[in-house]
């Protein structure tokens, strides 16, 4: 992104708001060793929504639905999620907040 | 999103996050009048970008990019942009910098 992103630059709301999503992303992606693939493996998906989306996610049937999202988001069955699948997840958790809004 | 969100309830910064993001989308598909259909209309969306997103997007031909986007993305051709394309654009835009970040 050749965005002019200077020091000095002060990000908008909706900026901020997006970087602290990727930031997320890349916590609970960072690889432990070079060698295994980029991505959110299970076991840091699960812990990922234990401590990062505790409210949003209280279901535990929603909870069940984020494993079945999990398989399914899991396309090539790598047991990682990439990024857009991470950002297709956080959309449809999100879409009912956004419907309840309106 | 049947979460347990009381009012006294701290969400995490993801969370916060994810919720400044859908209060942008409904700040800029508010409906003028209850006649037209919900969605961010393109007069509206130019807006949002150059008020809201002026630092991750400042290369023209990016915005162009983004104009073929948001063609793309209205695919009914109703000339307005939903939430779930509203977010897949949000990813598109984001997922360079969660590259460069990694």
């Amino acid at each position: 992104m050749e965005g002019a992103k200077g020091s000095e630059t002060v990000l908008s709301e909706l900026e901020s708001a997006i970087e602290t999503v990727v930031e997320n992303y890349n916590k609970y992606s960072a690889k432990e060793n070079l060698l295994r693939k980029g991505g959110i493996k299970k076991s840091n998906f699960k812990r990922m929504l234990q401590s990062e989306l505790s409210h949003m996610l209280t279901d535990t049937t929603k909870k069940e639905a984020v494993e079945k999202l999990f398989q399914d988001l899991d396309q090539n069955r790598d047991g990682v999620i990439d990024f857009d699948e991470y950002w297709a997840l956080i959309g449809s958790i999100v879409k009912p907040i956004a419907r309840d809004k309106q």
